[in-house]
């Protein structure tokens, strides 16, 4: 397991990020000062600050965001589903308990309100401590913050949501994996109002892509139109990170995207443009292989 | 500099590659064998075994190749430029001693000449002998090598080639920055004939963007159509890869591209397709602004 061979170490110079299950290998990088440790009920909480990538936020030793690149990811994950929805006015994000995905979210003036289900309480309280940008949206009053069980929470709901984010850790690490199968995805599908849109990260493309392919499959096996996109993530696993879009309606991606919305959006973007949404969505050939979808 | 902090330590059991100039960070792997080391008139060559990344190929302490993710960077800096060409005879690669980008060359069936200019004869031997793939056609009587100055080398011509590829080491890296000129631009764009295609390697866009965007706007002053485009690179610091693209004769690579060589190709490829080609132009917002296309 990766945290046996490279436990986070507060207090030491460099802290060592392991990226890869099988060997290790990963990102290194240099701390000034540690911020906050904690075990939660679920998992290890660490927030420190490095010289280059500003506070680094870790579940587990591995690394969930980092002030140099979490937008990267955040853009990616959100503006995809959320500029292909007509109209949405209800979200719910699971997990995500920095605060970046509702920040995201919330820059569309058409969403009243964001749910956002994270099993974690201290996650989320750290976050609003020590990553203000990151967390800067959680106390706006289109939010709802509920602490439980994404897999379960989202089982009460039919036909209520217009978009749901899944914005997991790993399948291996911390409570990750109960929001990675079939039933999970099958419940998502259900809480969605009949033109609902999900979007899920499903890891990266470079280590450990098995993960991703069986999260895309198991997407697939639930909605009518189902795609996967890719974005850069540099402090992620190998950089290539991977997102699964899906629609209860089959609205296409890029045959039904309205670029008119993005042009007139008022919020500015630090990675998403019209011309990403679409590019995102050309695989590599060797992604293609990996999901089965050459 | 990164070889002060984060010198290669043959025979220890983790490696430690620095990714950024001006703080430590970077990649860690595993070494399970060390094959090579050398100290050539340019630069230290090193060539060692990692159970995940299989054999990587260093030069100054940064990684120039690892067996899983070379196909990644080679098929984007040759295949662009080649399948925008209309029917590419004569190549020059600059630099690409590891032998990668002669191998994507020879793909393309129209090919009758490649010559290979790379500085340091030392890592062209040391690939013959310890990285059979990436440098498997370096023995094909199409190849010239040459081991002289790239900078140099180029201005004897006039006219002369249909491609010209610049794969060179980090301008910060053994003897990379004069294939950073204003000046090694100029005299490339002389050795082209009129339809002739130019493509470079223009660094990562995460740590040390600045050295891209530079080389983006001297190559722009000298060609008069010139885009940069993007593609992942797993242990390339920051894996957000940059190339840039110019044409003599101001061919787009959208409007300009001709799919149906693509569609017609016999040779199999990991990466590159017809929809990545398209894609790989499309930049982030954030990559825009650092090269001044906002």
């Amino acid at each position: 397991m990766p945290m046996e061979e490279m436990e986070l170490k507060p207090g030491r110079h460099m802290l060592y990020m392991e990226w890869y299950s099988r060997d290790p290998g990963g990102l290194f990088m240099k701390v000034n000062r540690w911020l906050y440790s904690a075990q939660s009920p679920y998992q290890r909480i660490d927030i420190f600050e490095s010289p280059f990538y500003g506070r680094v936020f870790a579940l587990d030793g591995i690394t969930m965001t980092t002030e140099i690149d979490e937008f990267m990811y955040h853009e990616m994950l959100v503006h995809v589903p959320m500029f292909m929805h007509p109209n949405p006015k209800k979200v719910l994000v699971i997990g995500g308990g920095d605060g970046g995905s509702v920040r995201e979210v919330l820059k569309h003036p058409s969403v009243e309100k964001v749910v956002m289900c994270e099993i974690d309480e201290m996650v989320v309280r750290a976050a609003m401590e020590y990553l203000p940008y990151t967390a800067s949206k959680l106390n706006d009053p289109r939010v709802e913050l509920v602490f439980e069980d994404g897999a379960k929470f989202v089982r009460q709901f039919k036909n209520e949501f217009d978009v749901i984010i899944i914005d997991s850790t790993d399948p291996t690490a911390g409570q990750g994996g109960h929001l990675f199968t079939l039933e999970f995805y099958k419940a998502c599908n259900e809480a969605l109002k009949e033109d609902g849109i999900l979007c899920a990260q499903t890891e990266g493309m470079t280590y450990d892509w098995e993960w991703g392919s069986t999260a895309y499959k198991r997407i697939k096996a639930n909605f009518p139109l189902v795609k996967m996109y890719l974005g850069f993530m540099p402090t992620y696993p190998g950089g290539i990170w991977s997102y699964t879009y899906a629609s209860k309606a089959g609205l296409d991606p890029i045959k039904d995207y309205n670029p008119e919305k993005v042009r007139n959006f008022k919020e500015p973007l630090r990675y998403y443009n019209e011309e990403i949404h679409k590019a995102a969505f050309a695989l590599p050939n060797f992604v293609k292989k990996y999901i089965g979808e050459e």
